[in-house]
């Protein structure tokens, strides 16, 4: 079997992907919540642990040096400190008795100094977090940018809105995707303000073995890595991954919500749209008139399971005295999973969104599949306040149902109408119909341009 | 049966609950997400909106008067409602037909005007929302000011600090206390933060009703609510509904892991601390011993089913194109359970939390019960670098282990190690080893003190 | 206001029921769960459990005469019990504490005897599920007669079948009810055959205050109620309930399965089912052309909230010690909204399925929109192992959508292709591709008959 | 960094385990659910089907032989599979041209014949899943042995029973083991109930591409993978998967159950078991008095995840139409991480329970903690109806607890007790107040041993 070539706009899975990443794991952020991600972000908070702590005379000057070499990835292996994690229940202790054997025995005890496993856990899981939301907010914002040219560019392309999956009445293509626009920036928004804290606490909160000094350690830390600081050593306040866990929950329902509109709009019956075609993509020799939507389908697949995911975030915020045993160890691959999965549903929806193919003219011919019933409701504002007006349109709208009629030619032959055919067809014109569908994709374009829309 | 007289500490529960509203609908949420509530929000938001229409003269000047006298909550059925929405799906339908029938009939179309049963909804949901916020933040505020009180009246007594439920090194009362706070104060932010929106989009989110003016109310409506504009109507952008269920879900974690904490340390065995008491709170004459952490047992109870509810309304954020059929209908009584269950966690844990007694002279103890073992790490780093004190110190401690002695005279009696017995008495003190919990006891204090724990 | 007529095939929401009642408490089950209920089951089980003592002389034989007298619900009031429940984390103690209140003062010790609180509140639930599972399995069972008609009736109605929502290859529609009905057997089969076992252990499992006897107390018990026995006293092993949660799960999964078919296949655009109508069902006077699937919607508003409710309950199961501080009384609420969910659910779908409107001529339409494409494999099989027949039908297929043309057409222009026109239309006639449907349905309607299908 | 032996009890990860695999991958089951394994049960699938069909003639005879040596794990690699699944939403696709390439030209289109992904994938699922099971059905068997171990030999072992976290009345050791043994059984049986069923339904669910003949092929490809046979093909009635992840979900909440009573029950200030040892294991050098509950702490953060798990499979059963977009495709890794989770909770359980140490002298010793109180109910109850007893008892422990006395002491210093001290002695004896617990531990064992409480 020869490596496919990676034709067309489908890049390839991430490195270490395996059976199921074509569909979950796509985008950037499956890569940097890798095994191997792990351990560097691990290393990482070791390496800055030594800087910080050197830098107020905590520990001998030459330990970050010797930090910063024993702190290569490489030397380490993922498998064999998962095996010895078992008789520890943390992966973290092996890996600092690895990480001794590469110092000077003189130094060893300046490594991990003051630490408990949690402490490297954790920020590294801060760490990874803020590594792999680079592509998420990435693929987020170039799927509002890309709502964004549908929402300017489709704001005359009038369709029928649909409530309960049935016909109502007229809206615009663009106003649709100001609201997918708006509620992704919305999301944009509430993924950048999380805020992703340091800890470092020693082995109950009170970094005991720093002395008196151990709280002046945390926000240097903090700076040395890039994460924020924190009022407290967090060990069972579960609250800054709950907050991203939410976060990120709310993003992919945003994405499934815009996914799942695509997935309808492009059933066979209603083909409004499509989603973009490559070599072998949705489509089938066996079943040609098949286009599937392979990028909706893949975007619900993913989002499908982080209700659940959140929910036992949530569900292990109950975290016994100063470190839990069970809810906390439970967060590792639950944190890694709602990243990569938020990831590659955001990765899939902005292939979907930056090749959507969108047939207006399609849009206006089912539109008109309910002959004019649609504007019944604005044909009654026309007649503004006549008494009857409502009665006499409600018998025409009766009288076309039942016979077959557009809503045009029995209003026609209405004798209560008081409209000439004229008044009628300007009554009957979605065009006209579209209330403030335009001021709101103005709202959604400048919120989203002027960043009020996804924050600072 | 007569009303039971408010005896002790126990406010009755809300009106309306039932068999189980002891635990699950204690506080002010309750009453707040009931029928009687939900009506009277969506009256509210029918009266506003006539408010809002006729400042811009998009109705009569006369429509609000009308709607005013109308919207009364006692003059209608909550059941007869629930039961009339079976046709429809919604409340607001027949709600906005009774409305109308006691209503002048030539105003009749100005009632409900160019809405849609879920604007009224929304934004209902909404400004119950606000309102059952209400009595929760109080109560979270309370939890917040009882943790200082503990952290700052306790930052000397010293206690076990335990991981993994094991005796691990000294911290004190004050610092546990200190988590809970900052761990509160960080729920109360996030909760403060969730912007309310009100909802007006008309039937699929154009206002067409209201020709090119309808865009004009939206800031109108929420001005005269108190709720928050939004970019577009948000009809299938759940994001506003999710981050409040969120928010809860992050705050009701928070109630749980400090009821937890006070369930363990109230066991029979640890007891370090006990609820307060009331006439027949928590006790059995037939099991004099006993004192039940009813409260704590209540809050655990409340936010086991939280997590499971987040996950229902992230999961309905799935909306099916300009009005969804099913994940949002499923909102309501979501949303209502969410409140509900988070006011009464917050309630129960003020209750628990305010009256809470704590045995210093237990923890003391307690500390105590493995001689000097958790010490350890502190004669070592007391010994320096001094070649071979680890070694030493593990030694003493396994024979410490063996021959059932303390750590002390397990040290006194070990040939290498280089310390006075004074020095030794020093290294044991717990309260000489508690590093930085003073430091960080201050920290979460002036963070809640100036608010930049909880938020504006 | 007056009680609105029970008009049409709308009967009324069940007693209690409130705002929100239309849709989420339709059926039988939710009265079955009301707090009246659970007194009733309560009082119930206190009667019982003296009937079963008395029958082997455990307490005086007078006793459960005076039992029976003051187990009746109209002497208790909920709201009552639930504000005393505060005190004690439980309405059983209060009950109890009432019941005893009405009995001779000589037997009151026998009243409750021996028994703790959650026995009493177990064995009512299980009481209260089996009560609240009749209408339910009425219901799905109705769900699936409807279902076998439709199966058995239209086994000759051609549609498309649609995969990830795109047309794919035909089927049958009796096809399509044959899974249903074979869905829901498997759904009824699963909740038949929970145990519902009766709990009683005393205040730990050992009822030693019936000396050496308390075990004989449960099976007598068990018949009394009709309940299951069990081997040990369960307090702690929540797998019954679990199981029960779990079998609901599934039930409501498979009624949202059902209910989103009929949702889809309504969609205005295609407009192949229509659910029953009535006065104000689903209708708008101002959008005559809607016919919204209220019923569809409301199963699918209701199980969108089961996963979470089921994730509640197995979280739960992690029970403390002899009896739980939290877990177990959370279940209460937990379990009557999974009971009263799952029955509006299946109340609404049977009212959906068994006055469904299928359209076979629009089935039939919508077949032919893509032209006969769906078609084109079975070309190639009736081609048999000819070299190159797929080439040659693909290059047909890729021919027709390029050119409009209906593979008809292009298989009658191309040049490969060994077939005549005659042949050309066998292969291209939908009714002589359906493969085993026939047989499936044939199947799905015999196990269903013969009750293989929803079990003993 | 050497490649650490394998000492003592703790067998190494699974292959392909990670850095948390330690924790969360122990024991047999996640090696059967790696992408090696879904790989070798797709391949068994399409071989098995050859053979299937084979046998009735509806492929060529030498098309077995064909596969069989297609059918290779090796020869494919997993990764490669899943970026090229990224375009048809399925690894199956490129799995079957890859498949084809391996196949003499002329038998190529016997591959995978009549079949559509779906059928492939869900049938390996349950392949997987039977495959799975077999470890996680030996460790589950392996657990309640030693719980009936523990049940049997600890009959005599008398413990005080915890209710709400309080000491409550005595137990016995040998009962708590007989509940954890009866929760275990029952899981068990629930797990080897669930029916694993073939998928084979073709595109669409009619087989059409094999004529009227399609509907012999499920049971035969069932008999020959050893899977259950199905009345349709339920590509959309996802009710199997549910079944066994409910199943999977109850059994991982009894794990926890007992899990947490161990952790429980070895806190420090309780010590009344612990787990097992070994080198490293669940001890630290710095805190020698720790003896981490690593194994109870492992079970219980791996069922932390099973009911968001199990919740996302119940949600997904809401699948469209024929074939499902999104829903299914969720399912995958799902099902694989349901099944790694609770074999890992299995897997560690069963070394916790197996090497369970018990302290019977500290059990008593924490008994008398609350000197002779909990034995109060049985004093009272020695005094039969002597009119008063109680109020006399209660009057003693009000005592006792006011002045510091024994239970004994108070009750020899009333004046209302009609009691001699050798009475009073043997009401208090703890051993005198185990009520049925003997027998409940019988009927654990009877239903253990003669296969009652785990199925057939």
């Amino acid at each position: 079997m020869s490596p496919p070539a990676n034709d067309g706009p489908f890049p390839p899975a991430s490195p270490g992907g395996g059976l199921f990443s074509g569909t979950t794991a796509r985008g950037g952020a499956a890569e940097q919540v890798s095994d191997a991600a792990w351990l560097a972000a691990m290393l990482d908070v070791e390496a800055a642990l030594a800087v910080a702590q050197a830098r107020i005379g905590l520990v001998p000057a030459e330990v970050p040096a010797a930090l910063a070499a024993a702190c290569r990835p490489g030397l380490y292996d993922p498998a064999e400190l998962g095996r010895a994690a078992a008789r520890t229940g943390n992966p973290v202790i092996p890996l600092v008795a690895a990480l001794r054997e590469r110092v000077d025995p003189g130094l060893r005890r300046f490594v991990h100094y003051g630490a408990t496993s949690q402490d490297v856990n954790d920020t590294a899981a801060m760490l990874l977090a803020r590594r792999a939301l680079e592509p998420i907010l990435e693929d987020l914002s170039a799927c509002a940018g890309a709502c964004a040219r549908l929402a300017a560019g489709h704001r005359g392309t009038v369709m029928i809105g649909r409530t309960v999956l049935q016909h109502a009445v007229p809206i615009t293509f663009g106003l649709k995707a100001a609201l997918w626009l708006s509620a992704l920036d919305g999301a944009r928004t509430g993924l950048t303000r999380v805020p992703l804290p340091v800890q470092y606490g020693g082995a109950a909160g009170t970094l005991s073995v720093l002395g008196d000094r151990g709280h002046e350690v945390p926000p240097l830390l903090a700076a040395e890595l890039g994460l924020a600081e924190t009022v407290v050593p967090w060990h069972t306040d579960r609250g800054p991954v709950a907050r991203l866990a939410c976060a990120l929950g709310v993003s992919a329902g945003t994405l499934a919500k815009i996914a799942n509109d695509v997935k309808l709009l492009a059933q066979t019956e209603v083909a409004e749209v499509a989603e973009p075609t490559g070599p072998g993509r949705g489509t089938s020799s066996a079943m040609p008139h098949k286009r599937n939507p392979v990028g909706s389908m893949s975007v619900l697949a993913c989002v499908q399971r982080i209700p659940g995911l959140v929910a036992s975030i949530l569900g292990g915020m109950v975290a016994e005295h100063e470190r839990a045993a069970g809810p906390w160890q439970a967060e590792w691959e639950t944190l890694g999973e709602l990243l990569r999965l938020t990831g590659s549903a955001a990765a899939w929806l902005r292939e979907v969104l930056e090749g959507l193919t969108v047939d207006a003219g399609r849009m206006r011919a089912n539109l008109d599949l309910t002959r004019g019933l649609p504007m019944a409701e604005r044909v009654v504002a026309g007649l503004g306040g006549t008494p009857g007006a409502r009665q006499a349109v409600d018998a025409a709208c009766a009288r076309a149902v039942d016979e077959g009629l557009s809503l045009r030619e029995a209003l026609l032959a209405a004798p209560g109408i008081a409209l000439s055919a004229e008044e009628i067809d300007a009554a009957l014109d979605p065009a006209g119909a579209l209330g403030s569908a335009d001021t709101f994709v103005d709202r959604a374009l400048a919120a989203h341009h002027n960043g009020t829309g996804a924050g600072p």
